[in-house]
């Protein structure tokens, strides 16, 4: 993906202050989207999300900003004819005096936006490992998707340094959670399976309507309830969920191969069509 | 602490490019020291464990860029006649492209410089609570300095929100770690204890003074061992020790008052001897 454009609290520009706290400590939120032909795909659900960050945070910025600012890239992305970009809305606490105490503020808000292809019909599925990184369990700052990033980080190096195309990632207790940059879904006898995202791991907006739209759908039951790696062994399907890579199936994890894809191709007809019927 | 300086791989300069991995995802580390007479004051403690934290998050930097940025800022620091500052190094991975394993660097090296008061002869004792907010236990990142300062960020807003001065943090099982921005000391029975930094916490600087050299100086013995916030009721005196401030007795915490800052005082002037006569 290559960069397009990006803009710093309403003007195209390139840096922020040094002394921005989103640099200091990680102190911001951000929401990764698609954007097709004008819209910003399942923009309500990153729009509740980013609410509920700023509010747990306690981030001080005009929503009205975080608007205008979306809004300004829609039309630049519709007038210079990119009809399918990838977006990254930043909201930090803003520029401060030294220390976790030190007063902050103005909140900055960042708008990047990357070249993106249309979603693909149908992607091929990925090849996954069992991470060793673990996420530690944080219920303040579950869910939610915060700057401080580093176990992503350090999970990424190691796909990397294992040659790996994705990783599974659990907690400190050994329970699934998601995976480098997706939310995970298994399916065994004709039911889906995702794990609760409560003491740490990313509510993925695509994770929240598959579980409040689309497996009703698509005529499948879906529970929310703690899976191990073990639990792979029995799966008849697995597959991974995020907003800029839609659905992807996992074909093999840990020496489980996973032949098939139905309901990760069923699910991604159904996400195409909800993206492309509502904002 | 007014900003004196500020300086950006090398350049006089405010700005950091908004594609700085430090600023999306926290992926950086920094250490806080003070700056006396030319002189970072326990720079070899600093290094060594800014030299654990790249290695830890595999952050790539010539380690030269590092030295020249600290002695840039020492000569104009005594050329501008400031015998006394604070100052923060950072070390992010860089500007990248987008996502966790986006290919990063070089490494950007930013210093801060504040001006701030020599060491206060006898600080007054601080009063603290129990933060609500709990560390989460993550080993691969436990004893760095490193930029995920979230939890921290969320303890300064609860202990601002209660008018409190500082504010004890627990883990997840209820152990006592640190405070706010500083290690913790417990005195009882003519003994000195302080919590394991292992899987949460940050290893500071003055903490590993006491533990190497200033507690067998002063003639105490040390243990690090578990402490839960029970044991504040038999503790005979509390302080808190970090590079700023050095150590500060606490007064009361909880319901339990520290009449004694015995161990603390002396601890105190074998610290600023300490760095009076070493680097």
């Amino acid at each position: 993906m290559s960069l397009l454009a990006h803009w710093v609290n309403g003007a195209s520009g390139a840096d922020i202050p040094v002394s921005d706290r989103g640099f200091s400590f990680g102190d911001s939120l951000f929401e990764t989207f698609r954007i097709h032909d004008g819209r910003a795909l399942l923009w309500e659900r990153h729009r509740a999300r980013l609410e509920r960050g700023l509010l747990a945070l306690g981030i001080d910025c005009d929503r009205q900003r975080i608007a205008d600012q979306l809004d300004q890239a829609l039309h630049w992305l519709s007038h210079e004819g990119h009809d399918h970009s990838a977006a990254r809305l930043t909201v930090s606490r803003g520029p401060a005096e030294r220390g976790y105490r030190g007063g902050a503020g103005p909140a900055t808000v960042v708008l990047q936006c990357y070249d993106a292809s249309p979603w693909p019909p149908l992607p091929a599925p990925v090849q996954a490992i069992l991470c060793e990184t673990r996420l530690a369990d944080q219920p303040l700052l579950a869910g939610l998707k915060h700057g401080n990033r580093l176990e992503q980080v350090l999970a990424g190096r190691e796909l990397d340094a294992k040659g790996a195309q994705e990783g599974l990632l659990c907690d400190g207790q050994g329970n699934l959670v998601c995976a480098l940059a997706a939310n995970i879904f298994l399916i065994q006898g004709g039911r889906l399976f995702t794990p609760p995202i409560e003491r740490c791991g990313v509510a993925g907006t695509v994770r929240g309507l598959l579980i409040d739209e689309l497996a009703a759908a698509a005529g499948i039951g879906l529970e929310i309830t703690r899976l191990r790696p073990a639990d792979l062994a029995n799966a008849d399907e697995l597959f991974l969920s995020n907003s800029l890579q839609g659905i992807r199936s996992v074909s093999a994890c840990e020496g489980h191969s996973f032949t098939s894809t139905r309901w990760g191709d069923t699910l991604r007809e159904h996400l195409y069509r909800a993206c492309d019927s509502a904002s």
